[in-house]
């Protein structure tokens, strides 16, 4: 069910099975699949999904083509809690390992906020990242723009930049090389660099040799309209035409919470096996968090594959006991 | 574009970048995935994946949990062409390898069959696996419930079969096996060897142990109204009321297209890395014919992974040409 406020207090004396931190598509498909085990699973979601900011997801086979992110999920939430499995909108603010079991302190609500404990025996660290845009003085026009022509992801979008004026906006030279890759779906790309860092010589004759255009002016907005990015003006009130965009800024890894379990990662990414099991016996780790390639259907097999992990690791350890009372005799041949 | 008899010869010309054998939601994510790539694709399907037999998907995130597969694979299946990928609805008889490339020959219609070869760079094998259904004089009565209330995976339909009364159909002792995994759903369990083969008496106690009840008369036929099945009437007239059923019998591998390629397998299944490639480097499954957890959401991330494997590949061969001439110059400063 939906806790709230109101009515978390009915669950901080249960032990769950399993806690899966982050509501994305990562999150609800492993939620759905321990509700199908017969497990019992919470949702901590503090809202705004990675997948949530796409306008359209033009690659999960079974949806058009032009689906929002934010209605796969809808339906994700929606199924979750058709077969019975609670969801919290709040914070983890950390999870704390006490023996057996893992304690999980939240904030609910960001405004005359609660602070809460819950327990569990298996943690699935679903929380994502989430990408840093562009810092201008007003926001809003970054936000108008992103998840609909302003791309984050190369693998997800490079086919919607095809052929098309497509600008690069990075945080250092290292994420301008992306420019490399998306030179497969176009030649037509200028790199920004917003002064806030300088490129090698080395790196501006590449540019040049594949015939690249570097702008190191600051950009003072993004330009278009009806979320449709036509171009930025720089701080010299010149205007870069574009048809798309492309962010390379890094992202932030919402994995702050394990600060204090000894964990393995590559980067910031947590490493994991084919079951998508960390170097911790009793935590998974799903979707863009993990060691992988990121993207919303391998997100939600990565659900399936947690909830199976774990699905095993206790089935393993508690069974199904044998009887010596033999079963209900209605269920032997009647006629 | 659709292919077919009339207009399949525009294409045995051509050397596709990777050529897809299976339609099902593996093969079609991966087209999707490799037309999004820009990689010229063919699905060659024989139809009747195994997700087709499904009436209800009840954990594929993102669609509602009574999806019949069927509608997936519309979805799907509209989808990669919509990204102008090529379909053949055709039969693989066999892969050839030559060089660099690879044959595949196939047989078109299932009259009058005309027989063609298509060339490719890489292979995805996504040709799945098909469930074994108990052998009745009348399979009619076989296929009237399979796939509703007659399930053939305990990890999808588990949940479906919780607390009621559910009759296992094996092919041998250890395909009975499955009964105590079952176990974790319900305690009504009825195992059904319909006299094909005999169990230890140590299983027998097992059995009787955990209470569930062996029946060794054949069965005659499956009853039940409306695609439900509610039992089965046995040879010697009896019935037994059942309210679900498991199929443990086995399935068959569709890979024998591959049998002149030397590529590494556990059982049937095919070995793969993190990528889906096979130990053969430009063969690549996915799917329920590759080591690992049969799920209709993982063979559609599986999909992503080897045509995104596929591009990573072809990329670092082909790589972007650096262009001695600048860019179109519309695309500097404009204003």
């Amino acid at each position: 069910m939906q806790l709230s406020k109101q009515n978390f207090q009915e669950r901080t004396d249960k032990v769950y099975d399993a806690i899966v931190i982050g509501g994305g598509a990562g999150g609800l498909s492993a939620g759905v699949y321990l509700q199908r085990y017969l497990l019992s699973s919470l949702i901590i979601d503090k809202g705004k999904a990675r997948s949530f900011w796409m306008q359209e997801l033009h690659n999960y086979l079974g949806l058009p083509p032009d689906t929002p992110g934010r209605t796969l999920l809808k339906h994700g939430k929606d199924h979750y809690l058709s077969v019975g499995g609670d969801l919290l909108n709040a914070y983890v603010e950390e999870v704390v390992e006490e023996g057996d079991i893992f304690v999980v302190r939240v904030k609910i609500g960001r405004q005359d906020s609660i602070y809460a404990e819950f327990r569990t025996k298996y943690l699935i660290a679903a929380s994502g990242i989430i990408d840093n845009l562009p810092f201008l003085d007003d926001m809003q026009n970054v936000y108008e723009y992103a998840g609909y022509n302003l791309h984050v992801c190369l693998i997800c979008d490079g086919y919607e930049m095809a052929d098309k004026k497509v600008g690069i906006f990075g945080k250092n030279q290292r994420s301008l090389e992306v420019a490399f890759s998306l030179g497969w779906f176009t030649p037509h790309i200028t790199l920004f660099t917003q002064d806030m860092f300088d490129v090698t010589p080395q790196f501006r004759q590449r540019l040049e040799d594949y015939g690249y255009e570097l702008i190191e002016e600051p950009i003072e907005k993004f330009i278009g309209e009806n979320h449709q990015m036509t171009g930025v003006q720089l701080m010299n009130s010149s205007v870069v035409e574009l048809e798309a965009g492309l962010i390379s800024m890094g992202s932030q890894y919402h994995s702050g919470y394990l600060s204090s379990i000894d964990i393995q990662r590559q980067g910031e990414n947590l490493v994991t096996d084919k079951m998508c099991r960390t170097s911790h016996p009793r935590i998974f780790a799903i979707g863009d968090l993990k060691v992988g390639l990121n993207q919303v259907v391998i997100a939600a097999a990565d659900g399936a594959l947690a909830a199976t992990g774990i699905w095993q690791d206790i089935r393993r350890e508690k069974g199904v006991k044998p009887r010596l009372d033999k079963i209900d005799s209605s269920f032997s041949l009647v006629s």
